[in-house]
Parts: C-alpha cells; structure tokens; sequence
C-alpha cells in the first residue's frame, strides 16, 4: 500500500473530499501532525517511510530528499515551485507536479480587496475604532491614482481584468514577457520595473519567488516609490525585503503596504508593530472554493499516480531550467 | 456681507478651492471651530449670525431654526438629508440644497473593499497578527455566495456594476421601485426585505435614513439572517439597530459584519469590543475626488446663491413630501 504524507495545513478541513479520494483509492494518507508549516529538518524526520507527498510551501531540499528513499511524487498543493529544489527531485527520478491555476481567481480577488483597503485606510480605522479612538481618513479611488502591476501572468492579469469595473486608472505594467489583450477595457502601460516605482500610487507584486525575484523591492526600491504610495505583495515572502520594508515605513516613507507573504511563516517579526501595514496570513488562495479545487487537483494526481496513469499537471521542463539558473 | 457657517470637518482641507471660491464671492466664511460634529444645541449656540450654512449630517431641528434668525440657505455637502427638518425649513423661506451625486462612486467602491475583506476575514487576521498571532482564515469569494443589496439607487447600484467584474454571485436586490438594466452583466432577483435576511450571505444597505428605514433592521431581521452571514451598513446609523447587532454578535450569530455609519457619532460603544465587526469612521464619501468634488458643489450652491442666481441642487419636493410622512 502507499503511503502518503500531507504537510501542508489545514487539509481537507472544510471539504473531506481529498481524504475521501485517497481512501477510495486504497492510500494510506497521514496528515502534518504539527499542523503547521514544518522546517526542511522536520520534513527529513518525517519523510523516511512515504511514497508521495502532498507539500504546501515547505522547504524540500536536499536534506529531505536524502532522507525520502521511498518518494517518487511530490504534489504541490498551489502554484509557487520556490520551496521545492526540482533539479535534485528530477536526478532522484521523483516527479513533481503541482495546481498553478486553482488560486488565481482567489489571489485576485483578495488582492482587489487590499488595493481598497489601503487607498481608503479601513485597517487604520478598525485598528483604531478597537481602541476608542475616531479619525475620518481621507482616501482615494482606483480611477484616481496610477497602479503598478508587477507580474502580469494568472494572477496579475486576473487582477487588471477585475479593475476595468472601477473605472480608468492609470495602469502600469512589468513582466519578463507582454501579453495582448490581457483586459480589453483597460489602457495599459508596459514599462520597466524603475518606472513602475518611480510612478505608482499602488504597486501590487505577482510573480514567482526565485533566483531573480529574490530581494527584488528592498530598500532602494521603496525609497524610490513616492512618499504616498502603497506597496502590496500576496505572491511570496522573500520578495519584498520585510526588513527593509519595516525600515522605510518606520522612517515615515509610504502611506502603507499589505503583506500577505513572509520569509519565514508563521511570521512574528517588525511589521506587526506598523499601523499602516496591513497583515494578513497567506490568506490569498484560502477561499473555500480555490482551496478545495487546489486540494482535490492535487489529490487527484496522486490517485493517478497511484493506478499507474499518466499524470496531468506535472510542472513545466521551462520551471526546472530557470531553477538551473540560480545554480 | 453675507456669512456662511460651515459645520461639516473636514472642509476646505486637502483643496483649499471651496474656501477661495466663497473668499473670491466676498463671503465671510466661519469653519465649525469645534472641529467635530456639532449637536443641535451646539449649533443653535452658533448659528445666530449667520445667513448660509454649509452643513454635514448634524441636526438641524426647530431649535436651531429659532435662533437661525438670518439663515437663508442650507447648502448639505452630502446626500442624507435626515438630519434636517425639511418641512420646518420651508415654513420659514430657508432654502435647501444638496450633492446627491458625488458621494456615490466612493461609497460602492469602499463597499466593495468591505465585501472582500468581510468574506476573507482580512480584518479579523490584521488584528491578529497585530498581536502576534497567526491564523489562516477560510474565506470565500464572491461568486460563491449570494449577496443581497437594499437599496439600488446611486450608490446600491454602482455596487452591483462593480460586482460584475468578480464572476456571477446569485444577487438578490430590493428597492422600492424596480430599476431596469442596473448591471447588463449581472441577473438580478428583484425580492421582498425578508428573503434577503434569510438567503443571503453578504447585505449591504443603500437606503437614506426615514421613517420607513430607521431600525430597519433589528434583532429579528439579524436572526433571520444565516448563521455566517455577513452585514454591512454605509448608509446612516440607525438603519440596522447597533446594540441589536452587538447583542447578536456576542451570542455568536454571524460571521462579522462592516459598520462604517452610526447613531451617535463619533462612535464609542459595544461593536468596538467585537474583533469580526469592521469598524470605519463615517469614511463612506471620504474619497479625497467625491469629498472635494462635494465641497465645491455645495460652495458653488452658496456662491450662486449670494449672487442672486438660480440654484442648481435644491432638494426635490418629493423629499420634503417623505419627510412630512413622518409627522
């Protein structure tokens, strides 16, 4: 029988249908007792006796790897590949595959909901009616300010699309490549990473952590952005240097940020001391449905595997090659 | 001279164009020194002087009218017109003017940052990790749930063209009259309050404030509601009944609810004690284009009115005719 290790947390919390799948389908499945995000340490301790893992963001290198004997899949609940070291997975004949278009529509979304609550302030005034204290914050509109989009794939250009219902900001926009038509109704700018800080009121980040976005907005970076605008980051923690991030805040530089990502999660660190910095806990693909669809796709795969067919999300050669690169 | 008290904070603050139009005007203008909102004694104590009133949502009532010796006009920046006696002002030649229409975009666009971070809990993990705590809440998206708007006038139906970008959500609408084609994109169940309050999984409230609408929603209509459903108010305080939604609330019925208006305000009572209910300071219009744009409308009304010109935004006889229901 095969066994599989699920790490990340919560799963099939709210729909037992992943659970139910594997069942059905004769695994033996074992839930992350810690029930938290685990070290790569902890994975190497736990790993030994699994065939498949069903993995979250965790770090799986090669301190896990040495340690899988058993693995052969590994099935990534989501989209991001940082945590997981595809090159030493692929030398091991360990196939990886993973969910990348289940969180977008919920990513998104969350992210139109953090442009609102930062332009208009509502995280300075709930923290502040909790404490007694009443303040009218001035805010502004979408159409009125000038938008950067750092990262224009799934996520990004879901983003654009959900903004056309606003009216018509200003909308600048970065990636590696221009897609047409990502959202008829909107006029957008395609410009370099420097414009995009220098001109943007809000700035909201949607791409791939890795060797390249690594450290991609640390201190020189948020200073170069007006001293009113508003940064957000709902892909991965590591992008935005927080650090830095907390420095500039604390020396008065922008209006605020939302951060949804961290380094090092659960994060506990400076940033959680900033008013205007409006904290959430991964959250972007936390909707019911996204992360059902993200559970069960992932699931599914490991059923296929499991009957011997052919899987149909395995990740991309394109993703190794860039991981090649760091090297 | 004429001279023209002005009640509503902030004024003139972020553009100084409404004060330079009424000095360009020869007016003499007195900004409320108070700097808050002012009651009716309060204001009866100020008013003698003065021949304009440019006025927020205070009350103006028979006691300030028997003082108001001089007053001519009451130009209202804002749409709400229930705190003035409309009636006992058109007993005594006091014309009464309002900006119906600028408000409207920065309120549906402040709700629907409210719909978003209601359904992901994106206020309740702010808290949270404020103080050090990390929990990654369910949430769910807009398509997913029914939402229920009353009130599909300005601003009830700018929210649902907004709506429209995020998928198809079941939407159900009550208003006291049927508008067609609010929303091309969006099917529309036009029904009575009651299926709302049973079927729906977000309520946002559009309603002026009436006799018809005061305590619109109470205790029983909050108990009717789904036991994770989620209110919303940026209409006027006393539409949905705060200590009723408190004392739900408490009991653990619903699942968080946004209050950005209120009875007495500033605000200081039980919902501050309550983590799901967002709490805004009457931040609805403060958008820094509506507020401006409502300001000059509302001096451009004074300015044509000490010229002797026709005024261009006096509130319609039907208003007066909703408030004489009352009596």
């Amino acid at each position: 029988m095969l066994k599989v290790l699920v790490t990340t947390v919560p799963f099939g919390d709210r729909n037992k249908l992943p659970l139910e799948l594997m069942k059905e389908a004769g695994l033996e499945c074992v839930v992350n007792p810690l029930n938290r995000k685990v070290t790569s340490e902890e994975l190497a301790d736990m790993i030994e006796d699994f065939d498949i893992l069903i993995a979250g963001t965790e770090i799986i290198d090669i301190k896990v790897f040495d340690r899988a004997k058993r693995l052969k899949l590994i099935s990534r609940v989501g989209i991001g590949l940082d945590g997981i070291d595809l090159p030493e997975a692929k030398k091991r004949g360990i196939q990886v595959s993973y969910t990348p278009d289940a969180p977008a529509p919920a990513v998104a979304e969350l992210t139109i909901g953090l442009i609102i609550s930062l332009l208009r302030n509502v995280h300075v005034a709930n923290l502040q009616m909790h404490n007694g204290v009443w303040h009218r914050h001035f805010g502004r509109r979408i159409p009125e300010v000038t938008i950067g989009i750092i990262g224009a794939g799934r996520i990004g250009g879901r983003v654009l699309r959900r903004l056309a219902a606003f009216g018509s900001p200003r909308i600048l926009v970065n990636d590696i490549k221009q897609s047409k038509n990502i959202a008829d109704k909107l006029k957008l700018e395609w410009v370099d990473k420097e414009m995009i800080f220098q001109e943007a009121d809000v700035i909201s980040i949607h791409v791939p952590l890795n060797s390249k976005t690594k450290d991609m907005v640390c201190y020189p970076e948020l200073k170069l952005m007006k001293k009113d605008a508003l940064i957000i980051n709902v892909s991965r923690g590591g992008i935005i240097n927080e650090n830095d991030l907390a420095a500039v805040l604390d020396e008065g530089h922008l209006s605020g940020a939302a951060i949804d990502v961290f380094e090092q999660e659960p994060y506990a660190g400076p940033l959680g001391k900033i008013e205007r910095c409006l904290l959430t806990s991964h959250m972007g693909s936390m909707s019911l449905d996204c992360r059902t669809q993200m559970e069960i796709e992932a699931t599914e795969e490991v059923v296929r595997f499991s009957k011997g067919l052919q899987l149909e999300s395995t990740v991309p050669i394109t993703e190794y090659d860039i991981q090649k690169q760091r090297l």
